[in-house]
């Protein structure tokens, strides 16, 4: 298999991972089925206390990477103190807007985020999704927040590069070498962190335009490989699906596949550069991992600060 | 000491609970670095895996406890399965927009949220908070998220009752014989939660105006008692500050306290019902807590979902 | 026919005033086809140059008639005259966020934003409101602006009262008399504006919930009334429908029979009290009226301040 | 002088052509003082019932002319027609959100808008726009209504070229020459309109960089030419002040002088390719102009679609 896939192939690997009706037909919450209260303990054992977080701050500023920039505007600042009529009371708020899906802000894809032939996770029509809200599947089969635990397979670091370039495919054997480097064994319920080095990248060379230039991201035979090692969540520094799209109508096939025939929520646009370097110099790539998306009714997803403690 | 407070009293709490210059003239992270990782570790190491969220729903619809409703609506819904002009590509997007502070969003608060006579944490003067933005005290200090041992006193169940009348208030005494049932020495870093039932009153009555009815708080020796036992961060299913508000130029003692003199950040607004419900299950009234505000560059806080693992 | 009507009245008269293919299958303007340049010409013509507007301030303060405020709010003010970072450049800029339908906000509505049985104006189906926006009958048929002949018709001034009360009906009969008083003979093309006083009222008792209390607007009459003298547009300073609803699946008739049936646009929520002011001023009732509606493209209308000339 | 002007000749002309206490000491209206009655009738007499606007379209897809898109989003569309709960009640309603200053928003500038050397029109300092919006000069001091003569100065077909190159100027001989070509007198209280055939360029070449690449915009001389005529309002189809900024601390020279120092609101971004044709359609580039800003109180300014009456 190429670094990306043609349609029979797509379609029948999509046909192969398929976990409806796995939980139940009416289940919303996918593959975090997966995850068992012996699963988090277990994670929570090993840890030494080191909190790191893996979130991009809340982009405000437009840039090519970011053409829907976020709204954040006082509502109060600290230039009228007496604003409140309340004596005393002195006060600032602000407000936050964010269209957070796109290649921005680090965010949760929830199951109702992408269709195939207008199906959702657990064959549910993409109609359920209206208007006023996603009615199945959205972000508050989530609610209760997620943890489990956490692997970092740090990409870079196994190629001994300092960042992927954009189109780049990282294969299923690549993330044995990676998870084998790493000294673990990845399995049901974990939380697969992929790091492509885009954060260090960005650093280095500013922004670039993820649709047109391209993202590094994951190639089709990874798809079998979540789903016999049964990963719970799966993200990364990318939207996990190498960009530019693939152009077959299977534009994004890590997403088709994780979101709509396997029921894993996605995280998009993490921060991953400061969970490497903690690894790092931790020396574990495993760690418990909370990730507490907003609890929005019908909604397709959430912009979320992940919590990696070591 | 009454449950409400004088100003010569509040004036001179004040200054005896003041962190400033404790971390140095530059610090802005306040009572969060009180947090060690030994402190996490200890907190994990006894973790059983039941994970518990004790954030409420974003909310859209209007109320009397809401007044100024999210903004949550869909930029693409599941009706127009071509709107992206990419062949297979099917997505549902949403926005989400909040004015978090009030009475209704589950949110931390920052150090730069609350000033008493023109400055913040540290001595701060309030202009730093421009329109733009905080320049200083922003909810950037808690970026890489927290996480810590937290502790539940659950005051209904002390008292007996299902839940504090609005206007009622905990006193310092309470809180001890809440940590003595649970078998809790509170301590250095811990991430205090205290319950009095809002969300199980709500739940029975419907909503009310917490500013005009009032709502269940804490007293003001509690701020001794948080600063002699170093709390890293208060959180509550109010707003921690007892309302209707004090009304002598100390509107909100608790927030004035914690927030300006002491450096605690506050979460305002949880539904801690179902963490008192695991809690009691469980047997066991501390677990590993962790928040994950948005990375919300110059925010007076962010909207949270923050998750229990007990 | 009395103040309300019933589902086979309100059938019928649905059918008996339909403009339907009127002006061709594919038309969006509706009724906005009846305004010529001799109409505007002709009310240009009499001006005395008198200029009064009919909005009301975008209400961004949460009160029982505004259970979902505006957002206003400063992305830069004046006290941070260096964010520029170009020397000399010292600007203030905000941001203004509505969702303007509803009881507060004056505002214009599209021929797509109601439909009856699922089919707007034109019988074009509801399904062509997408959640991308609307393809069909949007407010960008009147992205050109609007201006005619308008006629203020003031009934409390009929009446010599200050203002209709609640859920108070204007009869087919009262319209004629008020133009009768006024010396107008209202005609096609024409936009007829019907005081009712609820801005007198609001001025001396305050907000009150207008979807439990009520609105004074049009008796079903009135329906055929607009449709015989083809007039163009229709503004209250209510709804135009008398509330609280009609409750026989015929809620709103006179939205109804306008948007849907005739192709009439709406003008919500108007203050009124500084044009009846400025009419019996003036002793005329006519006057040259521009509407200029936001260009948003696939939107269900806008917020417009509309201007009188007399 | 040249198409730039120096910090001498700039400070020399602010004094110059400065209106502060011509109208009051705490005037707020500025030139829209110069607009009469008779002026409005006057410009009305001669109308032929010619309606036309001059906004764009709100902008909600990124470009390079638009960093920063409007929120355009549906709160109900036509796919969920019980959503309302009311029998028969079948509506779609949407949300409109914009920071409508910029290069993409057709807008008023309020005399709040800009400040010099932390000033505003008619001394006040900047410091009264409020985080919580303008306590002076604000957009409300415009909120009944602008309705004047406008004139439309149409230098493309003067030069007999389809549009001005980015960054070019046009001098106030040339305000001279077209208005002579046009036949019109200039006068007190009139808007001037000023076409640089922005909309052609973009119509044919796509969007570019207002910032980076330039607009057309009005030479410093014709800011003498502007007080000595005692315009009331200009406006332009770019920002009026030519871009690039000058660079020598008189950034925007046309902003500066006419909004602090003569109190002449601007009106930014209309499109005056559809007024040009018609203007040239019935020979005459008179008319009477109609400006209705939403009510913002305390606001900058307003998205505004301008609406001429030929």
């Amino acid at each position: 298999m190429t670094d990306r896939t043609t349609v029979a192939a797509a379609a029948e690997m999509f046909e192969a991972v398929k976990n409806w009706g796995r939980w139940g037909d009416d289940d919303e919450r996918g593959a975090l089925n997966l995850i068992t209260p012996e699963k988090v303990a277990a994670a929570a054992a090993g840890s030494r206390g080191v909190v790191v977080s893996c979130g991009r701050p809340v982009p405000v500023l437009p840039a090519v990477d970011n053409p829907t920039p976020a709204q954040h505007m006082m509502v109060i600042a600290g230039d009228c103190l007496d604003a409140t009529g309340v004596p005393g009371l002195e006060t600032a708020l602000d407000y936050v807007g964010l269209a957070f899906h796109g290649m921005a802000v680090s965010h949760l894809d929830a199951l109702c985020h992408v269709f195939h032939d207008g199906l959702m996770y657990n064959g549910v029509p993409a109609t359920e999704v209206k208007s006023i809200g996603a009615l199945r599947n959205s972000v508050m089969a989530a609610a209760d927040g997620i943890a489990s635990r956490g692997v970092l397979l740090d990409i870079p670091r196994l190629r001994r590069i300092p960042w992927l370039e954009p189109g780049d495919t990282v294969t299923a054997a690549e993330l044995d070498a990676a998870a084998a480097d790493a000294g673990i064994e990845v399995g049901a319920g974990d939380i697969l962190l992929v790091s492509t080095g885009r954060d260090a990248r960005r650093a280095e060379h500013g922004p670039w335009d993820p649709i047109g230039v391209g993202l590094a991201g994951l190639a089709p035979d990874c798809v079998y490989w979540i789903r016999e090692r049964d990963i719970a969540v799966l993200g990364s520094d990318g939207v996990s699906d190498p960009l530019p799209n693939n152009d077959n109508g299977w534009p994004v096939p890590i997403h088709m596949c994780c979101l709509v025939a396997m029921g894993v929520p996605l995280l998009d646009n993490l921060d991953l550069s400061r969970l490497a370097a903690a690894c790092e110099a931790e020396g574990k790539w495993e760690f418990l991992f909370t990730v507490a998306p907003l609890q929005i009714e019908g909604g397709t997803g959430s912009p979320v600060n992940p919590v990696a403690v070591l």
